[in-house]
This record gives structure tokens, C-alpha cells and sequence, in this order.
């Protein structure tokens, strides 16, 4: 390609809304334009870049026996009401009427939609097990796009679906999906991790994981472990210690019991102006692991209270889960007076009259100070399961850096990550509701087994370039490059130059190489500022040193620049070819 | 690819909502399933042919210099209301909120997003000319989805903007666009021709030209030349004489200004019950031609009259484009009796107070009858320019069959159409009012001159089926089969027959051939009746000729089975390499 004519508008300043690099070296080097908030426009290099990264994952489904499909994005929500999952997705769920009044959603994603097909055509186990995938658009009403396509309203996805017949097959086909994403992420050249995760909206009970970029913007915090290979999600992530504490019988094993029988009786302290946990760790002069503070959350329209430990923070997806919620948010400020009789500051469990949830580490307290639901006023030498029952114990806190791990003798740290790729075991969770069965070897019918594996790939193009960057620009491997090469006259009307570097292209692109040649009549400072903005991986400057059949080779990712001959220059640029 | 797990589930009989035989063997044969009036799954064999045909456009794309880039479906309707089009669409055009209740639409075409794109990012004479394509999903809400993929509500579109200085580059990408069309459509193996039509909702006033796929069941008429090249859509064909007779000074040259000097005055008959052409020719004795039929039609909301000669048709086309106007519709019967204060057959020119057109040939008449605008009453005697003005000679009808061809001195003859692209010089249309203007070599501001080019490739799929096809099933040439080689065991449980073909199997997928292995272990008849239905180029089956080393080697498309040895076999499986 010739990039006088190429459609890559280059811009020396990034508009000020793009907050993240990846957005403003897209914008900057001319990959992508907005149209609306999360709506974009992918120009030639962002474009082919894209392809690539669908090439690779089509390879890669095509490799384990994936077979592609393609659905509609245009789905009726009949199959939503049928699935449970219309409320569920509320407002991010695109609604829209046709013509004749019927209601359809556009696919956020395509469960209901797949089961329906697989349930309807396939009905014997000698059909199974399926995989099929699509590479397809997806629509999804963000309360906030932000960063760029990290988190945008239309996108493109990779999504897959499997069907088995128990549970046996799915877990191969849930592992071999799991190696093919291990295929996928590491061609594309990414920083990543796969760790536990939480099913979320889509899932069921079974396995998941999610594929996380490592990266200081991600929106996920990932929980690893110093000396294991233990990774999860922090909305999963649980530590050592709770395998144990998390049994309320352990919590009240002997010793405690013991201890908790000198602790004098249940008493009210004035305690005028203290609300926070700093107040009340300067007031009582104590540490905030001997406080117990009482969270009021609002889970689908009902109040409950979460304890934890002053220390620790509350982790909203347990707390949801347990609460088998779809939306959970903390009370605001009418609702805990209305709850606890008093204002925020001051909830304790004593005396609640709503769902409580006790996290482990709260429960497994000799004594505690905690708010007494009234004004100004909390109690201490609160025992709990002496002062207040204790119906629902659990692992209801994030686990903190410096945890013990849960699977070694290690400790756990945290990272950043955006989550590029999730792999669901769906198990029934779909199939069930919408009837998709198939008759077994016995002539029997039997509910099919499912598992649900996505990739978000124009996410994962913005991933890549948030990875792969440097003060002047992307730095794209070759693999998923625009272009392999980019071949760069000093000027172009200087004839020997301008017809060196035309016949190393022709003779390139010839060879399969993909190459972008630099004819625009511009000085040569604005070329090579914009060809490291644009990235390609291998450059080739032919200059004054073209009198000596010289060229300058230079890698985009190395500072070092070598003379070569052309043919030694071309050599180099066909190691670049995919 | 092996046939057993392939989700391709073949039907013997099809819907009966399947009028037409691609949508009818597209269904039987597993490549596509309908999710909703005129919304479609592509299933895998489906799927693999739409992207033979996007790789075919993508390659000819790619040769005339369009670059690729990917716009959003979702496109705000500012930009339609910028361009006017937001009405003219009406109810087609899906309209949808996001939960900021902007308004959004789902694009059925994208003029306005790429205008105001390259409007936004090319200022200079420098970056152009340019055109761009993407292959993306549309959508359009159809009153009447129907035929299958050839008429849908989601549809899969290759479209094209081409952005020059002026008419002159404007002309020559839209002829580079024209070949690689015929070179696309010709790849594809389809029987089509490219015709003159119609610019429609789309098109501003420059050349336009529709491909059409040949076939009876196309819902759109083309007129063909006996003996030149003239080929035009019904809508916009013409015939030789209008040439001359669409002047209006022609109409009243002086033969047949002296001739209507010795037509006696109007005068009014007495018609009961007379209504109908044919009952008016039995009436009076006369032949159509000597009639002049008046039809009302609302343009917009607005009565008008039409004025044709009795056996001549009207043309909605012409009639809508003479008006300006976007909907035409016949008048009901309240709008006949305001306009004429007469009920339905017995409209007349004669003092009519709405816009009056008149056909050429109904202008050009010595005399005529025609309807007296009164109940069971018409006029004889009556002629125009006499009689009534004529204030807006033109041609408003369809041509004939036997009309002679405006180009040369042969005649026009019919043939039915599918579109499945069309190409438009827009001009400025879009690049005017939503300012897309560039620096001209001396510096002053010009507007873009804009070209559109289109195909659907859902359709064209569809299109290739309604072509392709015998008794039996789907015939596809070897460019877009889903597969080339089609390999059957007579029976998979014969160890040498299934261990044959696997081998077979092998090494034609190594060499890059695309070959479906049918290892179901099914009847050699139920095999071989869905590799018909499905349409495989070449058809290897391996039975007990085995023993002498020899397999049978079948060309869909022809009768003729071979017996090969397996070398031979694997030579001409070779051949259908793409």
C-alpha cells in the first residue's frame, strides 16, 4: 500500500477526552475515529489489524473443531424472557421495536440464541459434542464508555458455544478452549494471565476463567500468588486462612469458645461525632480489626447487612451471590435510618431485623465493638453468636495483599488487568429453560451440557496497543501489524530513491510480504515521527547511503540502526513475513 | 472437514413459507435457518460460502486501490436529519434509544457516516482520490421480508464510497468500480447483467447502473436490446420514439396540428356503467390507443394526474422523479371523487385543478376519449392542447415489449432481475450539505464529488443459489462451494473403505483443498442424496471397486460417474483447488 493515498490521518495531540494511551495512540496514529460515545470507526490500519486478530482466533477455533456460524445480532427477547435474563441485563441490553410492533433486543451476546438453534436441529447424542463460533458484532448500552474500544457500546467479539453430553465432555472441550486462548493471546503477542473467576450475568455455577491483560489501566484487580500458580479474579479471589474460617463450626471451635467466656458483658458507650473507622480506632484506642463494621447494601430492591472486620472491605460480587441478586448497592442514607434506626455511622448487628451476612474473619472475633443503631453511641465486648446470632457466616471480604494463599504456603499480591477473553461452564443454565435436549444412547432424553467462551477482539486490539507502545508510538509485532514493513524514502523526488524503494516494494509485496511505502512528498522528520506512531515492526530508510547500495534497517522495538545492502535489507524484511 | 459432527441439518421437505427454490434448497440443504421474519442464521456451510464470496470482493476491492475500514451499524440520526434522508427513509430505517434517550439508527446504508467521516479527516487535493469499502452488517425493516436471504431485515453488504475532485475522477472510479464488478460477479459464476436504472433514495442525478442476477423470480423487470448492448431496469428504460416525441413541440408539429384542425369539438356520451378500458373499447368501438386513461395518484400527501395512452402502463419511476416526490401511491376512491367529483373511472383531463403530467404518446394523439369527470360520463372528440393544456409533456410510462430500442433500430424485449449491486455517481449530494470540502491545488475550498457502490452479499448468496441449483440440490462451482472434494464410503464400518478416504482425506486437505468427509454411518443412499442437496463441486465415492484400487469420480454438475484409481482421483480432486 502507498501511503500518500492511505486513509491514516496522523494528529500531533490526542483529543483530551482519550484518558488511556492505547486510546490516544489509536487516535494519534489514525486507527480508529469516534462516532458517538462508545461507537467507533476502525480505519485502514485499524481495520487490518483487527483481521489479523480475527485470523489468528479463527485459526485457532478452526484448530480444535470449532465450527463457524454466524448469527443475527437482531434477536427476539422472547428468548431473554424465556432464558431469565431479561430484567437481569436491564438498560445495557438494547431494546428496539420493528415496524409491526414486535420487540427485539441486539445481541449483547448470544446464549438464548444459540441454545434455541442447537436445541431445534441437533437431537442425538451421535451429533454431539458441538462447538461453533462467530465472529460477530455485539451491542451493549454501557452506563459509561470509556477508554476507547476498552469498554465501548457497539464492539466486535469472537463467541462460542459448546454442547455435550454431560459434564465429562464439557470439561475437555471447556480445557481445550483454555489451551486455545493460551494459542490465541500469546500470537498476538499480549501480556496476560488466566485466572479464576466469577460467572457474572452469564454463567452458571461451574468453572471460569478469565483472560486478563496485564496493565496498570485495567478496571480488574487480579489476585497471584508469590510462589504458586494460583491467579484469580479479586471478585473470586479468596485467601488461605478462609477455607478454614469460613466454617461457622470453626469459628466457634473450642478455644474461642474458651476465650469468649471471660469477655464481660455487651456494654453502650457514648460516642459523640465518631462515625468513621479512624474515629473509632482513635476513640477506643484500638485496632480496626477489633471493630466490626456494619454495611447496609440494597440487593434487588431488598436491605440486608454485611459484617466484616473494620479492617477489611467487603467484596460485592460474594455479597451479591450470596444474596442470589442481580443488583446490589449500598443504602443510601434514608434507607439505614430506616434499617438501623440511626444514621450511617452507627449500624450494628445487634438487633437487626434484616438478612445479615457475616463474613468469617468478623465472626471469628473474640470481642468486637460495633454500633449500637442509635445516635452517637456504639457497644463493646460484643461477642458474636452471644450477642447476636449468627445465621449466615461466610467469605463475604476481598482478600488483601499479603493474604495467605489459599493453595500454598505463598502470599498474595495484586495486579491490574482488563479482562480480554472469559470462558464460562455453563452446564444447564441454558439449555434447561429453552429445551435443548437430545435423545442419549439409551433413546432417552437428556438436557444438553454447555459451556459459553468469548473474546472481546476489538477490545483486544486496544489491549495490544496498550501493551505494546513506546514514547514515539505502537510497536506492533508482526504478526498482527498493519503492515510487516515499512519502506521510507529520505525524499521522494530524488528519482534513485523513489525507484529503489518502489522496486524493494514490488519485489516484497511480491513475496507476500505486507509493506507500506512512504510516498507522500513530506519532509523527513514528519515521515519518521509518523512511522513511529504508526508502528510497524521493520523499517527501511533509503537515503544519501543509496549511492553505496546502502540502506538503513531499523526495528521498531530496538534503537540500533544497520546499513545493509538491498538485498541484505530485503533478507531481513522477508523474516518479518507472517 | 468431517461430515458426522458438521452441524449441516438437511431436511427432505422445506418450510412451506419457502416460496422460492434458493430459500427452499438453502434450508433443506443446512446452510441457513431463520431466526425471525427476515433474519437468518448462517450455519457452517452457509457461513463458508458468504466468506468465499466476501474474500472474492475483498480481492477485487482491494485490486482497484479501495481500502478496507469498518464502520458502526449504529450511526446517530443527526447525521440523517443533516442529509434529509431521516424521512425519505421512513419505517424502513430502524430507529432505536440509547438509555440517555438519544436517538439512534441502525444503518440500512452509510453515505452520511463516511461523508462527514472523510468530510472530517481529508482537507487537501492531495489525499484523493480515495474510496473506501467495508463488508458489514445492515439492516432495514422491510414491509414484506421475504424470498429468504433475498429480501431480509439484517443483511450482510459490501459497500463502497468513492471521494474525487471533480466529475472527471468521479468517472473514472465509478468504470474501475463498474469491472470490478463484472470481474466479482463473473468469479461468482452467476448469470447477471449490468442495466441502467434508477437512482432511488440513494443516488443524486449522475449514471447509475444495477447487476442483475437473471431469473424468474426476480421482482425486477429489465429491458434488453434484440441487437445492441441497451440494457436498462423497467423503471428507467425508454424507448426509441420517446426520443423524439417527449419534446412537446414535437407533439404539435404541423401534420398533426393540421390534422386536429378537422376534429369535430368536444363532445360529452353518456357511458353507464362503462369503466374499464375494455368495456370503454367495447363502448366506442375503438382501440386503447385512441384513449387517453387519466389515473390520480397522491405524491407526498398531494394529488396529481397522470395522462397515458389506453394501452400504455404508468411508470412510478418517472412519475415520482417528475414530482419530486418520495412516496407515490394510487388515489383511493374518496381522493378520486375530491379531485375529479367523479368515482372511479371516469377521471379526465378536461378542468382538472391538480398537476396535470402527460405521456408523450397520450400528447401526441389527433384525438382521444376520455373520462368527462362526471359519473357515467365520458368526452369524445377531445384533443390536447385544445381541449386542455399541456403543461407537462414528458415519458411517464413503462416501455414495451416490442418498442423499438432507444439506441439503435432493434427492439426491447423483457427478462426478470434480482439486484445484487448497484453503483451510483452521487455527485455532491451528500458532500454539499454535509460539508465535505477539500483544498483545491490553489488553495480555495471545493466539495467532494462522491460515488456509491454497492453489493449485498446475503443476497448474492442467495442469488447464487437461485441460479445454481438442479432437481437434486445446490450445484456451486469450486470458487464458492462450501467445500470442493466431497469424499463418501460406501460404508464407514468397511476398515479399508473408511481408512481409503481418510487417507484421501489427508492429503487433499494438506495440499489446501477443501474437502467434506462423509463419515455418518448412514445409508450409501441417505449420502449421497444429501451430497446432491448439498452441492459439493466433485463427489469421490469409495465402494467395493476399492478391491482393484479404483474409487468413482463425479462431477456435480454433470452425469457421468468415472472410475478412477485413487491417484487419478486425488489429481482431479486437485483441480478444484480455488
Amino acid at each position: 500500500m502507498k501511503q500518500r493515498l492511505l486513509l491514516a490521518p496522523t494528529l500531533r495531540e490526542a483529543p483530551s477526552d482519550a484518558e488511556v494511551v492505547s486510546h490516544q495512540l489509536l487516535l494519534r496514529a489514525g486507527y480508529i475515529r469516534q462516532v458517538a460515545a462508545g461507537v467507533y470507526h476502525y480505519l485502514p490500519l485499524g481495520r487490518r489489524v483487527l483481521r489479523k486478530l480475527e485470523e489468528i482466533i479463527r485459526e485457532e477455533m478452526d484448530r480444535i473443531g470449532a465450527q463457524e456460524l454466524l448469527m443475527p445480532a437482531i434477536q427476539p427477547t422472547e428468548l431473554w424472557q424465556a432464558s431469565g435474563r431479561y430484567e437481569v441485563y436491564g438498560p445495557e441490553l438494547i431494546r428496539l421495536q420493528d415496524r409491526h410492533g414486535r420487540e427485539f433486543a441486539l445481541g449483547p451476546t448470544h446464549e438464548e440464541v444459540v441454545t434455541t438453534l442447537i436445541g431445534q436441529e441437533i437431537s442425538s447424542y451421535r451429533k454431539l459434542p458441538l462447538t461453533v463460533y462467530q465472529i460477530q458484532t455485539k451491542y451493549r448500552d454501557e452506563k459509561r464508555p470509556r477508554f476507547g474500544l476498552l469498554r465501548g457500546r457497539e464492539f466486535l467479539m469472537k463467541d462460542a458455544y459448546s454442547f455435550d453430553i454431560d459434564e465429562e465432555g464439557l470439561d475437555a472441550q471447556y480445557w481445550s478452549m483454555h489451551n486455545a486462548y493460551h494459542r490465541i493471546f500469546t500470537r498476538a503477542g499480549l501480556r496476560y494471565l488466566a485466572v479464576e473467576a466469577d460467572a457474572g450475568a452469564i454463567g452458571g455455577e461451574g468453572d471460569t476463567h478469565e483472560f486478563m491483560a496485564l496493565t496498570d489501566i485495567g478496571e480488574d484487580t487480579i489476585v497471584t500468588c508469590s510462589s504458586c500458580q494460583y491467579a484469580s479474579n479479586l471478585e473470586r479471589a479468596y485467601a488461605g486462612a478462609e477455607q478454614h474460617a469460613s466454617q461457622e463450626e470453626q469459628a466457634l471451635e473450642p478455644p474461642l469458645a474458651e476465650a469468649r467466656a471471660f469477655v464481660p458483658p455487651m456494654e453502650q458507650v457514648s460516642t459523640p461525632q465518631v462515625k468513621t473507622m479512624e474515629e473509632l480506632m482513635q476513640f477506643f484506642k484500638q485496632e480496626a480489626k477489633q471493630m466490626i463494621k456494619t454495611m447496609i447494601v440494597v440487593a434487588d430492591g431488598k436491605p440486608a447487612a454485611v459484617l466484616l472486620r473494620g479492617d477489611h472491605e467487603m467484596n460485592e460480587t460474594k455479597v451479591k451471590n450470596a444474596l442470589q441478586a442481580n443488583e446490589l448497592e449500598l443504602a443510601d442514607e434514608d434507607t439505614i435510618i430506616r434499617v438501623t434506626g440511626a444514621p450511617h455511622g452507627f449500624a450494628g448487628p445487634v438487633g437487626l431485623q434484616v438478612p445479615v451476612l457475616i463474613d468469617a474473619h468478623a465472626a471469628g472475633l473474640r470481642e468486637a465493638i460495633v454500633g449500637a443503631n442509635q445516635v452517637d453511641a456504639h457497644l463493646r465486648h460484643v461477642v458474636p453468636g452471644r450477642d447476636f446470632a449468627l445465621p449466615q457466616v461466610g467469605d463475604y471480604r476481598n482478600v488483601a495483599e499479603g493474604d495467605p494463599c489459599p493453595r500454598c504456603e505463598g502470599t498474595l499480591q495484586f495486579q491490574k488487568g482488563i479482562e480480554v477473553g472469559h470462558i464460562f461452564k455453563l452446564g444447564k443454565k441454558y439449555s434447561e429453560p429453552l429445551h435443548a435436549a437430545f435423545l442419549n444412547e439409551q433413546g432417552r432424553e437428556q438436557t444438553m451440557t454447555m459451556g459459553c467462551y468469548g473474546i472481546g477482539i476489538s477490545r483486544l486490539l486496544a489491549t495490544c496497543a496498550e501493551q505494546l507502545n513506546d514514547a514515539n508510538g505502537l510497536t506492533w509485532p508482526s504478526e498482527i501489524a498493519p503492515f510487516q514493513v515499512h519502506i521510507i524514502p529520505v525524499s521522494i523526488k530524488d528519482d534513485a530513491q523513489r525507484d529503489a524503494c518502489e522496486q524493494l516494494y514490488a519485489k516484497l509485496t511480491a513475496q507476500g510480504v505486507e509493506v507500506l511505502l512512504d510516498d507522500r512528498d513530506e519532509r523527513i522528520g514528519v515521515k519518521l515521527k509518523d512511522a513511529d506512531l504508526i508502528g510497524i515492526p521493520l523499517r527501511i530508510v533509503c537515503g544519501r547511503d543509496l549511492a553505496e547500495g546502502l540502506v538503513e534497517v531499523k526495528k521498531r522495538t530496538e534503537a540500533d540502526k544497520r546499513l545493509f545492502s538491498i538485498e541484505e535489507a530485503m533478507q531481513e524484511a522477508l523474516q518479518m513475513k507472517r
